[in-house]
Protein backbone atom coordinates (compact mmCIF):
# COMPACT_ATOMS: atom_id res chain seq x y z
CA UNK A 1 0.00 0.00 0.00
CA UNK A 2 0.84 3.32 -1.33
CA UNK A 3 0.38 6.69 0.32
CA UNK A 4 -1.16 8.51 -3.50
CA UNK A 5 0.23 11.55 -4.21
CA UNK A 6 -1.44 14.48 -5.64
CA UNK A 7 -1.24 13.91 -9.79
CA UNK A 8 1.11 16.51 -10.44
CA UNK A 9 1.78 14.16 -14.11
CA UNK A 10 1.94 15.62 -17.43
CA UNK A 11 1.27 12.81 -19.78
CA UNK A 12 5.04 12.89 -20.87
CA UNK A 13 6.09 12.72 -17.37
CA UNK A 14 3.79 9.47 -16.67
CA UNK A 15 4.72 7.98 -19.83
CA UNK A 16 8.32 8.13 -18.80
CA UNK A 17 7.37 6.24 -15.28
CA UNK A 18 5.40 3.78 -17.46
CA UNK A 19 7.96 2.93 -20.06
CA UNK A 20 10.29 2.06 -16.89
CA UNK A 21 7.92 -0.34 -15.55
CA UNK A 22 7.60 -1.77 -18.66
CA UNK A 23 11.47 -2.38 -19.18
CA UNK A 24 12.09 -4.02 -15.81
CA UNK A 25 8.58 -6.23 -15.95
CA UNK A 26 7.92 -6.45 -19.43
CA UNK A 27 4.77 -5.31 -21.74
CA UNK A 28 2.88 -7.80 -21.01
CA UNK A 29 3.77 -8.72 -16.90
CA UNK A 30 2.72 -5.18 -15.99
CA UNK A 31 -0.40 -4.32 -14.75
CA UNK A 32 -2.29 -0.83 -14.35
CA UNK A 33 -1.82 -1.48 -10.37
CA UNK A 34 1.87 -1.78 -11.28
CA UNK A 35 1.86 1.44 -12.85
CA UNK A 36 0.04 2.90 -10.07
CA UNK A 37 2.64 1.97 -7.64
CA UNK A 38 5.04 3.25 -9.39
CA UNK A 39 3.28 6.44 -9.95
CA UNK A 40 2.37 6.68 -6.93
CA UNK A 41 -1.13 7.84 -7.94
CA UNK A 42 -4.26 5.50 -8.08
CA UNK A 43 -5.65 3.63 -11.21
CA UNK A 44 -8.35 6.52 -11.76
CA UNK A 45 -5.58 8.73 -12.23
CA UNK A 46 -4.09 7.58 -14.40
CA UNK A 47 -7.10 6.64 -16.55
CA UNK A 48 -7.44 10.11 -16.38
CA UNK A 49 -4.15 10.60 -18.74
CA UNK A 50 -5.04 7.59 -20.89
CA UNK A 51 -7.61 5.52 -21.36
CA UNK A 52 -5.43 1.96 -21.37
CA UNK A 53 -1.77 0.35 -21.19
CA UNK A 54 -2.14 -0.15 -24.53
CA UNK A 55 -2.68 3.54 -24.94
CA UNK A 56 0.73 3.96 -22.99
CA UNK A 57 2.77 1.52 -24.82
CA UNK A 58 1.37 3.07 -28.40
CA UNK A 59 2.57 6.72 -26.99
CA UNK A 60 6.26 5.39 -25.86
CA UNK A 61 6.81 3.75 -29.20
CA UNK A 62 5.69 6.46 -30.96
CA UNK A 63 7.96 8.51 -29.28
CA UNK A 64 11.20 6.20 -29.95
CA UNK A 65 9.58 5.95 -33.68
CA UNK A 66 9.25 9.41 -34.50
CA UNK A 67 12.67 10.24 -33.50
CA UNK A 68 14.10 7.19 -36.31
CA UNK A 69 12.10 8.24 -39.21
CA UNK A 70 12.54 11.96 -38.42
CA UNK A 71 16.44 10.91 -39.56
CA UNK A 72 15.60 9.86 -42.61
CA UNK A 73 13.99 13.26 -43.60
CA UNK A 74 17.37 14.82 -42.79
CA UNK A 75 19.26 16.50 -45.35
CA UNK A 76 21.91 14.69 -44.27
CA UNK A 77 20.09 11.60 -45.14
CA UNK A 78 18.67 13.16 -48.48
CA UNK A 79 21.26 14.46 -50.12
CA UNK A 80 24.57 13.30 -51.91
CA UNK A 81 26.22 10.02 -52.21
CA UNK A 82 24.13 6.98 -50.80
CA UNK A 83 27.70 5.78 -48.80
CA UNK A 84 27.32 9.66 -46.76
CA UNK A 85 23.78 8.89 -46.29
CA UNK A 86 24.11 6.25 -44.74
CA UNK A 87 26.88 7.07 -42.61
CA UNK A 88 24.75 9.81 -41.58
CA UNK A 89 21.58 7.82 -41.33
CA UNK A 90 23.74 5.20 -39.06
CA UNK A 91 25.16 8.30 -36.83
CA UNK A 92 21.83 9.72 -35.81
CA UNK A 93 20.19 6.28 -35.77
CA UNK A 94 22.97 5.70 -32.56
CA UNK A 95 22.54 9.15 -31.65
CA UNK A 96 18.53 8.94 -31.23
CA UNK A 97 18.84 5.62 -29.70
CA UNK A 98 20.84 7.55 -26.71
CA UNK A 99 18.63 10.43 -26.40
CA UNK A 100 15.45 8.70 -26.43
CA UNK A 101 17.19 5.75 -24.86
CA UNK A 102 14.02 4.33 -22.29
CA UNK A 103 11.77 4.49 -25.61
CA UNK A 104 14.10 2.84 -28.16
CA UNK A 105 15.04 0.03 -25.84
CA UNK A 106 11.34 -0.46 -25.36
CA UNK A 107 11.11 -0.73 -29.18
CA UNK A 108 13.83 -2.70 -29.71
CA UNK A 109 12.09 -5.46 -27.09
CA UNK A 110 8.54 -5.56 -28.27
CA UNK A 111 6.92 -8.73 -29.58
CA UNK A 112 3.88 -9.31 -29.14
CA UNK A 113 0.17 -10.39 -29.99
CA UNK A 114 -1.42 -7.06 -29.48
CA UNK A 115 -2.61 -4.37 -32.21
CA UNK A 116 -0.10 -2.13 -30.70
CA UNK A 117 3.01 -4.26 -30.72
CA UNK A 118 2.34 -5.89 -34.30
CA UNK A 119 2.67 -2.18 -35.51
CA UNK A 120 5.71 -1.33 -33.78
CA UNK A 121 7.03 -4.13 -35.38
CA UNK A 122 6.17 -3.33 -38.50
CA UNK A 123 7.59 0.10 -38.12
CA UNK A 124 10.71 -1.29 -36.62
CA UNK A 125 11.32 -3.62 -40.02
CA UNK A 126 9.94 -0.44 -42.35
CA UNK A 127 12.78 1.46 -40.99
CA UNK A 128 15.43 -1.07 -41.36
CA UNK A 129 13.75 -1.86 -44.64
CA UNK A 130 14.93 1.70 -45.76
CA UNK A 131 18.49 1.93 -44.52
CA UNK A 132 19.22 -1.58 -46.52
CA UNK A 133 17.76 0.79 -49.39
CA UNK A 134 20.80 3.35 -48.76
CA UNK A 135 22.95 0.18 -48.60
CA UNK A 136 21.72 -0.92 -51.76
CA UNK A 137 22.31 2.34 -53.31
CA UNK A 138 25.95 2.46 -52.02
CA UNK A 139 26.59 -1.02 -53.32
CA UNK A 140 25.37 0.10 -56.78
CA UNK A 141 27.60 3.08 -56.60
CA UNK A 142 30.59 0.84 -55.96
CA UNK A 143 31.16 2.34 -52.56
CA UNK A 144 30.49 -0.84 -50.40
CA UNK A 145 32.51 -3.88 -50.30
CA UNK A 146 31.14 -6.55 -52.61
CA UNK A 147 32.25 -9.48 -50.82
CA UNK A 148 29.26 -9.34 -47.72
CA UNK A 149 26.16 -10.01 -48.24
CA UNK A 150 23.59 -7.01 -47.93
CA UNK A 151 20.96 -8.45 -45.53
CA UNK A 152 23.71 -9.45 -43.49
CA UNK A 153 25.71 -6.26 -43.51
CA UNK A 154 22.27 -4.56 -42.67
CA UNK A 155 21.51 -7.08 -39.53
CA UNK A 156 25.16 -6.38 -38.07
CA UNK A 157 25.03 -2.77 -38.52
CA UNK A 158 21.76 -2.75 -36.70
CA UNK A 159 23.57 -5.28 -34.52
CA UNK A 160 25.97 -3.13 -33.27
CA UNK A 161 23.97 -0.22 -33.41
CA UNK A 162 21.32 -1.82 -31.18
CA UNK A 163 23.37 -3.14 -28.50
CA UNK A 164 24.49 0.43 -27.25
CA UNK A 165 21.01 -0.35 -25.13
CA UNK A 166 22.71 -3.07 -23.09
CA UNK A 167 25.01 -0.85 -21.26
CA UNK A 168 24.48 2.77 -22.45
CA UNK A 169 23.65 5.02 -19.50
CA UNK A 170 23.13 8.62 -19.66
CA UNK A 171 24.03 9.97 -16.17
CA UNK A 172 26.51 9.11 -13.52
CA UNK A 173 30.78 8.76 -13.13
CA UNK A 174 32.40 7.92 -16.11
CA UNK A 175 29.40 8.17 -18.81
CA UNK A 176 30.40 8.02 -22.11
CA UNK A 177 29.70 11.08 -24.31
CA UNK A 178 27.11 10.80 -27.12
CA UNK A 179 29.12 11.55 -30.13
CA UNK A 180 31.82 9.42 -28.96
CA UNK A 181 30.10 6.52 -29.17
CA UNK A 182 28.22 7.56 -32.33
CA UNK A 183 31.60 8.20 -33.80
CA UNK A 184 33.30 5.35 -32.71
CA UNK A 185 30.26 3.38 -34.16
CA UNK A 186 30.78 5.05 -37.72
CA UNK A 187 34.28 4.49 -37.88
CA UNK A 188 33.68 0.84 -37.06
CA UNK A 189 31.27 -0.05 -39.10
CA UNK A 190 32.54 1.92 -42.26
CA UNK A 191 36.35 2.48 -42.02
CA UNK A 192 36.90 -0.85 -39.57
CA UNK A 193 39.61 -1.07 -36.86
CA UNK A 194 42.76 -2.11 -38.43
CA UNK A 195 45.15 0.34 -39.64
CA UNK A 196 47.02 -2.19 -41.37
CA UNK B 1 -2.09 -33.37 -17.79
CA UNK B 2 0.07 -34.71 -20.48
CA UNK B 3 1.01 -38.18 -20.64
CA UNK B 4 4.29 -39.24 -19.63
CA UNK B 5 6.53 -41.26 -22.21
CA UNK B 6 9.23 -43.67 -21.36
CA UNK B 7 12.38 -41.84 -20.03
CA UNK B 8 15.33 -42.21 -22.63
CA UNK B 9 16.62 -39.17 -22.37
CA UNK B 10 20.45 -38.83 -21.99
CA UNK B 11 21.67 -35.62 -20.14
CA UNK B 12 22.43 -34.19 -22.97
CA UNK B 13 19.01 -34.25 -24.75
CA UNK B 14 17.47 -33.58 -21.62
CA UNK B 15 19.24 -30.60 -21.40
CA UNK B 16 18.67 -29.27 -24.59
CA UNK B 17 14.79 -29.19 -23.99
CA UNK B 18 15.67 -27.60 -20.81
CA UNK B 19 17.54 -24.66 -22.45
CA UNK B 20 14.90 -24.33 -24.73
CA UNK B 21 12.15 -23.86 -21.60
CA UNK B 22 14.77 -21.65 -19.92
CA UNK B 23 14.93 -19.18 -23.24
CA UNK B 24 11.42 -19.25 -23.81
CA UNK B 25 10.03 -18.75 -19.97
CA UNK B 26 13.38 -17.09 -18.69
CA UNK B 27 15.07 -19.11 -15.86
CA UNK B 28 12.96 -17.55 -13.34
CA UNK B 29 9.70 -17.75 -15.13
CA UNK B 30 10.78 -21.82 -15.30
CA UNK B 31 9.37 -24.52 -12.22
CA UNK B 32 10.17 -28.15 -12.69
CA UNK B 33 6.17 -28.64 -13.76
CA UNK B 34 7.13 -26.73 -16.62
CA UNK B 35 10.40 -29.08 -17.79
CA UNK B 36 8.36 -32.02 -17.12
CA UNK B 37 5.77 -31.09 -19.42
CA UNK B 38 8.00 -30.03 -21.65
CA UNK B 39 10.30 -33.09 -21.42
CA UNK B 40 6.85 -35.55 -21.27
CA UNK B 41 8.59 -37.39 -18.16
CA UNK B 42 7.53 -37.03 -14.89
CA UNK B 43 9.32 -34.66 -12.06
CA UNK B 44 11.10 -37.27 -10.50
CA UNK B 45 12.51 -38.69 -13.98
CA UNK B 46 14.03 -35.13 -14.16
CA UNK B 47 15.81 -35.97 -10.65
CA UNK B 48 16.88 -39.18 -11.49
CA UNK B 49 19.17 -37.43 -14.02
CA UNK B 50 19.58 -33.66 -12.33
CA UNK B 51 19.46 -32.87 -8.16
CA UNK B 52 17.85 -29.17 -9.36
CA UNK B 53 16.85 -26.61 -12.07
CA UNK B 54 19.76 -24.72 -11.03
CA UNK B 55 22.41 -27.91 -12.25
CA UNK B 56 20.54 -27.70 -15.44
CA UNK B 57 21.08 -23.65 -15.63
CA UNK B 58 24.89 -24.40 -14.62
CA UNK B 59 25.12 -27.67 -16.99
CA UNK B 60 23.71 -25.07 -19.87
CA UNK B 61 25.73 -22.46 -19.16
CA UNK B 62 28.68 -24.26 -18.61
CA UNK B 63 28.59 -25.67 -22.57
CA UNK B 64 28.68 -22.28 -23.51
CA UNK B 65 31.41 -21.16 -21.64
CA UNK B 66 33.78 -24.08 -22.33
CA UNK B 67 32.82 -23.66 -25.89
CA UNK B 68 34.27 -20.19 -25.55
CA UNK B 69 36.88 -20.41 -23.80
CA UNK B 70 38.65 -23.18 -25.63
CA UNK B 71 38.59 -20.13 -28.52
CA UNK B 72 41.25 -18.77 -26.24
CA UNK B 73 43.43 -21.67 -25.91
CA UNK B 74 43.44 -22.53 -30.39
CA UNK B 75 46.94 -22.07 -31.84
CA UNK B 76 45.14 -18.82 -34.07
CA UNK B 77 44.31 -17.15 -30.60
CA UNK B 78 47.83 -17.72 -29.54
CA UNK B 79 50.38 -16.88 -31.74
CA UNK B 80 51.09 -14.28 -33.86
CA UNK B 81 50.33 -10.24 -34.51
CA UNK B 82 47.72 -9.44 -31.48
CA UNK B 83 45.36 -7.91 -34.31
CA UNK B 84 45.24 -11.67 -36.22
CA UNK B 85 44.77 -13.38 -32.99
CA UNK B 86 41.95 -10.59 -32.25
CA UNK B 87 40.41 -11.61 -35.77
CA UNK B 88 40.67 -15.13 -35.01
CA UNK B 89 38.78 -15.07 -31.45
CA UNK B 90 36.73 -12.73 -33.05
CA UNK B 91 35.78 -15.06 -36.31
CA UNK B 92 35.42 -18.02 -33.81
CA UNK B 93 33.42 -16.53 -31.19
CA UNK B 94 30.79 -15.94 -33.75
CA UNK B 95 30.88 -19.12 -34.94
CA UNK B 96 30.95 -21.02 -31.30
CA UNK B 97 27.49 -18.74 -31.27
CA UNK B 98 26.02 -20.06 -34.06
CA UNK B 99 27.17 -24.07 -33.51
CA UNK B 100 25.67 -23.58 -29.41
CA UNK B 101 23.17 -20.95 -30.52
CA UNK B 102 20.57 -22.16 -27.29
CA UNK B 103 23.78 -22.48 -24.94
CA UNK B 104 24.97 -18.78 -26.02
CA UNK B 105 21.69 -16.89 -25.97
CA UNK B 106 21.11 -18.27 -22.60
CA UNK B 107 24.54 -16.67 -21.03
CA UNK B 108 23.71 -13.80 -23.22
CA UNK B 109 20.08 -13.61 -20.98
CA UNK B 110 21.36 -14.87 -17.87
CA UNK B 111 20.88 -11.57 -14.93
CA UNK B 112 20.25 -12.66 -12.08
CA UNK B 113 20.87 -13.88 -8.21
CA UNK B 114 21.42 -17.47 -7.90
CA UNK B 115 25.09 -18.54 -7.59
CA UNK B 116 24.71 -20.27 -10.84
CA UNK B 117 23.53 -16.80 -12.23
CA UNK B 118 26.50 -14.96 -11.04
CA UNK B 119 29.11 -17.31 -11.69
CA UNK B 120 27.79 -17.11 -15.31
CA UNK B 121 27.79 -13.35 -15.42
CA UNK B 122 31.20 -13.33 -13.82
CA UNK B 123 32.74 -15.74 -16.15
CA UNK B 124 31.59 -13.90 -19.44
CA UNK B 125 33.20 -10.59 -18.32
CA UNK B 126 36.29 -12.80 -17.60
CA UNK B 127 36.16 -13.82 -21.17
CA UNK B 128 35.19 -9.95 -22.73
CA UNK B 129 38.25 -9.19 -20.43
CA UNK B 130 40.34 -11.59 -22.32
CA UNK B 131 39.16 -10.19 -25.73
CA UNK B 132 39.90 -6.34 -24.36
CA UNK B 133 43.22 -7.49 -23.73
CA UNK B 134 43.76 -8.31 -27.41
CA UNK B 135 42.87 -5.34 -28.40
CA UNK B 136 44.75 -3.40 -25.93
CA UNK B 137 48.18 -5.45 -27.27
CA UNK B 138 46.95 -4.83 -30.78
CA UNK B 139 46.30 -1.01 -30.67
CA UNK B 140 50.13 -0.87 -28.51
CA UNK B 141 51.41 -1.98 -31.86
CA UNK B 142 49.95 0.54 -33.93
CA UNK B 143 47.67 -2.10 -36.09
CA UNK B 144 44.70 -0.59 -33.90
CA UNK B 145 43.14 2.85 -35.17
CA UNK B 146 43.76 5.38 -32.30
CA UNK B 147 40.66 7.25 -32.40
CA UNK B 148 38.36 4.50 -31.16
CA UNK B 149 38.27 4.13 -27.24
CA UNK B 150 39.42 0.27 -26.70
CA UNK B 151 36.36 -0.04 -24.36
CA UNK B 152 33.95 0.82 -26.97
CA UNK B 153 35.27 -0.66 -29.38
CA UNK B 154 35.18 -3.94 -27.31
CA UNK B 155 31.23 -3.25 -26.28
CA UNK B 156 30.37 -2.54 -30.25
CA UNK B 157 32.55 -5.62 -31.58
CA UNK B 158 30.62 -8.01 -28.90
CA UNK B 159 27.36 -6.07 -29.25
CA UNK B 160 27.72 -7.14 -32.83
CA UNK B 161 28.54 -10.32 -32.71
CA UNK B 162 26.18 -11.07 -29.88
CA UNK B 163 23.47 -9.65 -32.12
CA UNK B 164 23.10 -12.84 -34.13
CA UNK B 165 21.28 -14.83 -31.49
CA UNK B 166 18.65 -11.96 -32.56
CA UNK B 167 18.44 -13.62 -36.00
CA UNK B 168 20.41 -16.80 -36.72
CA UNK B 169 18.16 -19.87 -37.26
CA UNK B 170 20.70 -23.13 -38.59
CA UNK B 171 17.86 -24.17 -40.17
CA UNK B 172 15.08 -24.25 -42.73
CA UNK B 173 15.00 -22.30 -46.18
CA UNK B 174 17.37 -19.57 -46.81
CA UNK B 175 19.18 -20.15 -43.80
CA UNK B 176 22.17 -18.73 -43.47
CA UNK B 177 25.96 -19.96 -43.71
CA UNK B 178 27.91 -20.11 -40.45
CA UNK B 179 31.21 -19.49 -42.21
CA UNK B 180 29.16 -16.18 -44.50
CA UNK B 181 28.32 -14.60 -41.15
CA UNK B 182 31.35 -15.17 -39.47
CA UNK B 183 33.03 -13.56 -42.18
CA UNK B 184 31.06 -10.87 -42.59
CA UNK B 185 31.21 -10.05 -39.23
CA UNK B 186 35.08 -9.84 -39.10
CA UNK B 187 35.39 -8.32 -42.76
CA UNK B 188 32.62 -5.27 -41.21
CA UNK B 189 34.71 -5.01 -37.68
CA UNK B 190 38.03 -4.90 -39.15
CA UNK B 191 38.33 -3.42 -42.25
CA UNK B 192 34.53 -1.71 -42.49
CA UNK B 193 31.83 -1.49 -45.32
CA UNK B 194 33.27 0.94 -47.17
CA UNK B 195 35.26 0.99 -50.19
CA UNK B 196 36.31 4.29 -50.81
Amino acid sequence: MTMAKRDTYTPESLLAVAVEVFIERGYDGTSMEHLSRAAGISKSSIYHHVRSKEELLRLAISRALDGLFAILREPGACRGRAIDRLEHVTRRTADVLMAELPYVTLLLRVRGNTDTERWAMERRREFDHQVRQLLERAAADGDLRDDVDLGLATRLLFGMINSIVEWYRPHGRGATDREQVADAVVRMAFSGLRTT
